[in-house]
């Protein structure tokens, strides 16, 4: 499990953490990656309209610089979002400031922002801390440690993943913070991918979009969408390896990790008892089967099931029923585990007791067969406890 | 309120229930609603794809009897969904024999069922109780209420609505059950709507589209559509008065009686603490007004914020910006009670305090501005709370 695998740390990158007090908590809020080489980039970032002001900034950075990124800066516990002008404002000035200490143009520092919206970002704080973070940024295990704690909100642990490409050509480390359940900030989802192979913004484009839509883009907590969600790939060159002579494997490189972090985060959401790997089989197109992941894994009825580890196969089908694909009823049929529990739109015969053990696993598998086609998915969903609504309902009076 | 108000029983129907032993609780489980002369009827069924064999079976009846009911027959326990060929012929079966005692053709038999799915209808009870029901059917209020209380499954009391059209022409009666969230069964929704008003099918079908899309077409509880949803409007003409003669009226008074039940229904949901009159304004169009309105109502952060009072706009804004209406954020704003909390994408000067006791209250109101159109939209919805969750994920082991 490259999860807790060793990390292979690309070249050409530093790596440092502060605290900046913005959070109550006292932990550390602010976190820097210098990049020397200047890196080619690529981000994707939410589909959400409305957007924080770092995605914004952001994403005309990156167009502005042609995906070139010297540095990211990034604080937690505020998100600077719904924070009109002056949110804009205060995110370019950090930018500018950072520029101007490293020597980088304005548009070559990349800034992402988590935490509470509607507050303005307290710039001085932040500000004051930049000299320290340069001073301090270091390209060990240790630096990027403390690189991925400074991002994190309510997440209970950080989020790493690494893989080296075969020996001596490159490596490629990824590190996130998660889409947990949050109060009473908005979920977000922040991913760094570091990687030392030369690659230009365009490669790294197809390459990223690929691999967040098999890992990303196929999971879900609790289907709001944060105004805050980026995900960075970043390459050095460092490695003196172009991308490509190792295209393929780099991109399946690149995949492996994408999904390890898209595991981590799911496992960690807040509230979390099981990870449901729900496999959508026989859909004519991967859109379609992705349609179907979502309307069951959005279900209030089907993830409420899965909490008390109801084997309850009619939530499902009827989610799948609404999901907005024609599918036949008729020809749908549902599993728990390896136990089919309804064949062809109509129950079968089972051991609920056997399908109730296999739900109540941290990890549960659940398929659906939709009869139409020959595309598959695996998503990533989790049950809908208690817990995670005392957690998102707990107002502080 | 007409809820708790007088109820006008239209002329020319009856009522009864029984228990047949298909409910655990031994509450009465089966209800009949004769129509004498032969009424005139309009449905409207569930739009999901995975559908309940009452619902196949009443649909093709209507058609082939020519919008023409004589009796609608009722069973709680059992959805008869997902039972294939077998769920099918029981529930024919039911009706047949229905309709040969009362003299009826089968086509004139409307079934309903509501309960768990996946299992098959217990036909010889329900057949055991067919004399008596027909035997014991009156057209009292006490009749009308016996039968509301036959069709309940989690609902913890009847919904009835009645409304008296102008002195000796006739009446509006409705009764229905909740979509409350019911475990381990799926919600479903039952209305019917009886009046004596004389009205062909055609004027009953455009009359009852108008009066639910603005009824039970913007409430929602947990998102989750049900496999057996009904609504069904039966005009007997036995008050001798005809539908030309009185439309307008007419229509209005239907709409009255909707609104009554949607409210009734939201009011009634499972762990529900605060309903939610969720107002959408300044919409393009009163299409796109229901897509926010559904995002917002759906979305698990916003209503997890209600159930805790919690003024958290943000998460408002934020389902707003991924409704999927093209929407720019900086012309929204967001009214909690008659306070703004967000003017134009950006946090506004608000009274906390004043906020979270709006939210405190039983029926709370929140509006959102879209800053586009003049179209408008009031949606009813509720809040998630643990209770809801607990109920949900009660597997009995």
């Amino acid at each position: 499990m490259i999860a807790s695998g060793p990390i292979f740390l690309p070249k050409g990158f530093k790596f440092s953490a502060a605290t900046a007090g913005i959070k109550s908590s006292g932990k550390p809020d602010i976190g820097l990656i210098i990049s020397d080489p200047i890196a080619s980039a690529s981000a994707v970032f939410t589909k959400n309209l409305v957007v924080a002001a770092p995605v914004q900034v952001g994403r005309a950075s990156l167009a502005k610089s042609n995906g070139r990124v010297g540095a990211v800066i990034v604080n937690s516990g505020n998100a600077n979002c719904a924070t009109g002008a002056a949110g804009i404002r205060n995110c370019k000035t950090v930018c500018a400031e950072t520029a101007r200490l490293l020597k980088l143009r304005t548009e070559e520092v990349f800034p992402s922002s988590t935490g509470i919206i509607g507050v303005q970002l307290p710039v001085e704080p932040l500000l004051l801390q930049l000299k320290f973070l340069i001073s301090t940024a270091g390209a060990s295990v240790d630096h990027l440690r403390r690189f991925s704690e400074a991002i994190l909100t309510t997440d209970s642990k950080p989020k790493l993943a690494s893989v080296p490409l075969r020996s001596g050509r490159g490596a490629i480390t990824g590190v996130a913070k998660g889409a947990g359940m949050i109060h009473p900030q908005l979920a977000t989802m922040l991913v760094y991918l570091l990687t030392d192979v030369a690659a230009t913004p365009a490669a790294l484009r197809s390459s990223l979009r690929n691999a967040c839509n098999e890992s990303f883009n196929a999971i879900s907590i609790d289907g709001d969408t944060s105004t805050n969600d980026t995900v960075l790939l970043l390459a050095s060159g460092a490695s003196g390896v172009r991308y490509a002579s190792v295209g393929k494997e780099f991109d399946q490189a690149l995949l492996e990790i994408c999904r390890s972090l898209a595991e981590q985060i799911v496992a960690d959401g807040e509230g979390v008892q099981h990870l449901i790997r729900l496999r959508i089989e026989q859909a004519k197109t991967r859109g379609e089967a992705l349609q179907v992941a979502r309307a069951i894994s959005h279900s209030l009825l089907v993830k409420t099931a899965w909490a008390g580890a109801d084997p309850n196969w009619g939530r499902i089908l009827a989610a799948a029923g609404r999901s907005g694909v024609a599918l036949d009823p008729k020809r749908v049929s549902v599993l728990i585990g390896s136990q089919m529990v309804c064949r062809n739109g109509v129950a079968s015969v089972f051991s609920e007791k056997a399908a109730h053990e296999e739900l109540s696993k941290a990890e549960c598998k659940v398929e659906v067969r939709l009869g139409r086609g020959k595309a598959s998915l695996e998503f990533l969903t989790t049950d809908l406890t208690t817990e995670y609504v005392r957690i998102n309902a707990d107002y502080p009076t």
